[in-house]
């Protein structure tokens, strides 16, 4: 299935899209008080939301949502409770940067408030010289996940896949006081979408083609198999270090091509277009204008 | 005002303290799709719910909660959006870990879900050797702020103050990848509270005495005018990177005194009871043991 959340800011509407047009969530996803808290976030995964909607697909009970088209997408997961990223998870973007192959995942988190949906305006921030953008497979978590026993177990807690744009300010991450959320937390820094794709149309999350290209020069061309660890590696580690809780997104990670690593490092500046792409995921694009 | 939240796990009653005893905020609060979002959290703060409070003490309209002595205390707040540390933020901490003292603040993040009450029990990571104590200001943001233009103007985003424990585990921060947030995001790494007190019962948070031991053995005995970056340096310093968010946490930093940096590293074991204090704040006491 294909979750996707449409409208305006604040007031995205829930849906689920298929060949036949969009349908409808909100009568089966109720109020905020409810099993599923009304979005598609924390309660809906923890409840069961996915296979309750899948259910109803089968039934054909869900209503069309007329005008779908002519509606903005928003990101489609409701406010994660954490963003996690897994830092020089490709080998070369690890060496476009400077830095040694990691022996085990590098860590950092992003601010939750930073999710925009992946049409939205991204804005450079005040004051920097060095906004940068990193294509990622973002994966959502479908249920909790503490210690896991090993990499094996890790995909039966994963709800889905998503295109994540990891925008990073790169002076402010790594110049800034030797710790990177700080470069990584801006405003609109995480464009999120356009679906959310449960983990059943995804069979092999390590085969996947990631590109983005800036006004429309590509500048990453990856694949997924070319990660130093896998999703699942990744899920089965981090669970060891803190829990993963339904609604989380893991973004895991970039290929090479970032500005950073390019000659000239040609950073993103006041109307530059990015379009970003991964197979079965969709597309995105994002303009970037100066923060007000 | 000293707000708190009593109760099981998840069923934390919002409540007022006063010397006359607990007032019940449920009736004024109302449910989650209301105004105030039903508990101590980001829609109360938006919403302006400590002047509704105010309101309501003065006019004497809240009920009494009956029993309050013999419930659970929680967190005084509910899930914060993010969780933004301060690191190396006193001069003799900083010299004891054998860091340079910053030139300007060194920002990393805690998952929110870490938050637990002031009494709880608290978990040991599996595979830990190294998990230590650090008694920290807590500053519970309450009005969005972003670009602030200068530190004159944070103090009026300010909330309140809590006490706040920014449980560590040195070997997972800094011994395995660079970046900090995997050793302070572990299951249960922050309790909080037991109370909120509100912005103006604390004219001068640069004046407050925080304090730590462990088993009965004072080890951290310092003070918030030591900080080397001001609460309202802090909120400045943070709104130029990302913004700040009603109901967002800020732990501003510890003094000297944690394990790390003591003679023969005495780090926590199951057991272990940790007392923590801070001027006008109140006490907390957190047993730990090891997580199962």
């Amino acid at each position: 299935m294909r979750l996707v959340r449409l409208g305006p800011v604040g007031q995205e509407i829930p849906a689920v899209r298929s060949d036949g047009g969009h349908r409808d969530l909100r009568p089966l996803l109720g109020g905020r008080e409810g099993r599923f808290g009304g979005d598609i976030g924390p309660a809906f995964f923890a409840g069961g939301g996915i296979d309750r909607i899948d259910q109803a697909v089968e039934e054909g009970s869900l209503p069309c949502l007329e005008g779908a088209e002519e509606l903005r997408t928003g990101a489609p997961i409701a406010r994660p409770g954490k963003i996690i990223c897994v830092g020089l998870n490709y080998r070369d973007h690890a060496a476009e940067t400077g830095a040694q192959i990691p022996g085990e995942p590098v860590v950092f988190m992003k601010d939750p408030s930073t999710v925009v949906g992946p049409y939205d305006t991204v804005l450079i921030p005040r004051h920097s010289h060095k906004t940068d953008w990193e294509v990622e497979l973002g994966v959502v978590v479908g249920t909790t996940a503490r210690y896991l026993p090993s990499p094996a177990q890790a995909r039966a807690h994963v709800a889905g896949y998503v295109l994540s744009h990891d925008v990073s300010e790169r002076e402010f991450q790594l110049e800034r006081g030797g710790q990177w959320d700080k470069g990584k937390s801006c405003e609109t820094f995480n464009p999120l979408g356009p679906e959310l794709v449960t983990a059943d149309e995804v069979p092999d999350p390590q085969n996947l083609r990631l590109s983005l290209s800036v006004n429309g020069v590509k500048r990453q061309d990856g694949t997924t198999a070319d990660m130093i660890f896998s999703v699942d590696h990744v899920l089965w580690y981090l669970s060891q270090f803190m829990v993963l809780q339904p609604g989380d997104l893991i973004n895991t990670g970039t290929p090479a091509g970032v500005a950073l690593g390019l000659p000239g490092t040609p950073y993103l500046r006041a109307g530059d277009v990015v379009e970003l792409e991964i197979s079965s995921l969709g597309t995105a694009r994002q303009t970037f204008k100066e923060a007000s």
